[in-house]
């Protein structure tokens, strides 16, 4: 199968890199499908991670996970008129099936509205039956044509919230409400600063009527929508007919929200975070957040330190992920350069020397250094103290990056000469998507959102447009784009 | 749509049950696309737990989750002969994607041996990369003609794992082990008493070398095969040429194994516990398993009431899955009706009288029995002792119908006496293949297994086939089945 090879022609430095990192460090790997990633058992167990944090600040939120059915009857897709037209191109669509060729054609997921809301339509009636707040953990397709891994592939795993509320005011609290849990995410585990927003009309869900994001800064100065969170208003109601009867017995629509992030997140973990020498991982998310690397000479030594390397583990498996190397086919320089790859936030050298001084030897993954005569007495309180500090230090390195890549430009010229180095540029914009489109054309450049916040500040209340030179409130973040 | 009535027509008194239940209990829908279901979410709530206690497991015993391709490309399927034989006639095909006729058709996964060991002959090339042990969990396609929920649905959701060794012996340790996890899985969580044994020629995986299985006996007389492990031999080694170099440096196919369960064990669950109120969950299992209804009458006790309900949630809620129903709407003989039909093992009625005593009302779901004057100093101890004895007395009632209803037959006139009356037949069979078939066309009963031990005490060594009536050794167990 000629796929990997393929797929790794003609990739950008970014995309040099991502490949390289989730390559190496054995995350994922090129499948025979076009445009489909296998997952391995490092990235899958990152996914994990990222799941069960997410999934308990989802239940938290009120929200319950359901599982509904991968294959969507190609007329639904349609009820929704901007549904269809943004999602048919990239669909995957089965017609024969046990033999024979189907009545309906059918659709393997894209996104899951119409589907759900043909279920919403069987299960509420009235306002007592809501809100209805809805969570899935699925695998879903989209046919992209350029693909690359964990940042745009054929399928991905995802989590898609769907709720449906009595009125606008409450979905929209929801809608802000998950961006919210998004962005913790992103910052509190991930280590990934964002700037939160909402997207511009040509950048907005196809059915929706306000999508909000948060987006990073790669490495690369590409920016990565992270996350999306929509208000959907009544547009799949109306397509469904998804009614409720409200206390004073009138019968009215819906008014819905959906919201999703996938592993591309391990692609914004790899383009934020990964060193000449491989992958750095925060330790709330890492799969091992310590690695115990025994160091022995003679056979007689060998038993001795693997003791206390399984002792030093007991001690500390309530609170870490922790794991020893104990193979023996390797030696302890393999192994050191083994787990920087992969991004183990902290190693631990243990040697003969240390035992018998009764301290240890911590190296730190995101700054190289090499903390000698660790006691070994307190070594849980210092080991706690230090994963918060690398949790905090990485996700303030990405925040400098961010900041030291954010520029204010004023004009097309400063646009025009910025844009290629890659960043976010702040500039005002009229609002018009002629002046959007006609940038984008002319740079590839997009406007990732109307931040809340800005990421520098600014006081300016008035300037102008960046493109038309008309006057303008609106302050936006362009960027170039996975 | 008629999806919906078409599936409940003609059903027997098995499905009828099945069907009530899952519906009354809120586990699962019927939906708009034939034969998939909706999970909703108290059903994918016993999933998740199903999946925890289960996935711990598959860790414990060395093995690591990934996430292998949805589609697999049909050229895969045709590589090994008995598995494209089996699996085709069931197969969803995708032949137009991202607006394109596609140059190879995809098939959606019926089960993923093929992409798997694709992915396998890149990863292994020595001995020192074995063995591989991985588990994916994941939704699997099959076009069933007649579908169940939960039992027989064309999407569902499974583990399926996917090993490869160097020896032969390894492997089948490994089949073995895993048929073990199931068994644990199946009698000490779920409370479904099980047996284990090999699958006849006719029964086996299409691409198999053994198939071993666990059969639960439904409430409805018929068999479940609840789960199936596999010992692959060199099938699919030989079919995608897996190869490793061994320790003297010949190349040698490597010997795999593959295991699933999937959520028909809800199904199981259903059809093994059910009374005529409604579902009843093992503890273990539960995602509820304690209810704490309120007892008020005026709205001064009510405050009260409902703080003391609380109290007691957070006392408990550490040791417990534990909910306060304190919804205004309904009143508490609702409430008790609801949560009796939805299973929760046990329920305490918290009213001011009992507040007043120090006392709480316990009623039991599994004997319906009621415990009065609970005092509320130890009873995290009480609850934690009564939680026990619940799970055990699922199991006990579970495996007295089980025996009660094995019976052992000696010649086609007694087996055709049975078998219609439900239950499982212990008899001889000569191993050949047409006897099994004959006696299949007769009645609709098949070989569930050869078992590694007969759930009722038989020392014969020797009998006569029960449908050639030769000289026969092997004892197996016929029934009907799902």
């Amino acid at each position: 199968m000629s796929g990997a090879e393929t797929q790794e022609k003609d990739l950008d430095q970014g995309e040099s890199l991502l490949a390289k990192i989730a390559l190496e460090a054995e995350l994922a790997d090129y499948s025979p499908v076009k445009g489909c990633m296998v997952i391995r058992p490092y990235g899958y167990a990152i996914w994990e991670q990222i799941q069960s944090s997410l999934d308990k600040m989802i239940k938290e939120t009120g929200h319950q996970n359901a599982y509904f059915p991968l294959f969507i009857p190609e007329s639904f897709l349609q009820k929704e008129a901007k549904h269809v037209e943004g999602f048919a191109p990239e669909c995957a669509v089965v017609s024969y099936a046990g033999g024979k060729e189907l009545e309906e054609k059918l659709v393997v997921r894209p996104t899951s509205e119409t589907i759900i809301n043909y279920m919403f339509s069987k299960w509420i009636q009235s306002y007592r039956d809501l809100p209805v707040l809805i969570n899935q953990w699925a695998n879903i397709v989209r046919w992209e044509m350029r693909t690359r891994l964990f940042l745009r592939t054929t399928e991905f795993l995802w989590q898609e919230g769907h709720t449906a509320h009595a009125t606008r005011e409450e979905a929209e609290v929801e809608t802000k409400k998950m961006l919210g849990v998004y962005k913790t995410l992103s910052e509190e585990y991930l280590a990934i600063p964002i700037i939160d927003g909402i997207k511009t009309e040509t950048q907005r869900f196809a059915g929706a009527v306000t999508t909000y994001c948060i987006e990073g800064l790669m490495k690369d100065g590409k920016s990565l929508q992270m996350g999306t969170s929509h208000y959907l208003g009544q547009n799949f109601a109306r397509a469904f007919d998804t009614k409720f009867q409200d206390q004073n017995g009138q019968l009215q629509h819906v008014h819905q929200t959906s919201w999703g992030v996938s592993t591309r997140l391990i692609g914004a973990i790899i383009m934020t975070h990964s060193d000449e020498k491989g992958l750095r991982l925060p330790p709330k998310i890492a799969p091992i957040q310590i690695i115990v690397v025994p160091i022995y000479k003679e056979q007689a030594e060998k038993e001795m330190v693997l003791k206390k390397c399984k002792e030093l583990e007991e001690t500390l498996k309530n609170d870490f992920r922790i794991k020893t190397d104990d193979r023996d086919q390797y030696s302890p320089g393999w192994k050191f350069n083994h787990w920087e790859i992969k991004g183990v936030p902290i190693r631990i050298n243990l040697g003969p020397k240390d035992i018998s001084s009764n301290v240890v030897e911590i190296v730190r993954r995101d700054t190289k250094e090499k903390l000698k005569n660790v006691p070994q007495q307190d070594l849980r309180q210092y080991l706690l103290k230090l994963s918060t500090e690398i949790q905090e230090n990485l996700f303030r390195q990405a925040n400098d990056f961010l900041i030291k890549n954010t520029f204010t430009v004023k004009n097309e010229k400063e646009f025009a000469e910025k844009i290629n180095s890659g960043g976010y540029l702040i500039c005002f914009w009229c609002e018009k998507t002629q002046c959007e489109e006609k940038l984008k054309q002319k740079t590839k450049a997009t406007i990732r959102c109307i931040p809340f916040k800005l990421p520098v500040d600014q006081n300016q209340e008035e300037g102008y447009c960046i493109s038309c030179n008309q006057k303008a409130k609106q302050q936006v973040i362009f960027a170039k784009a996975y």
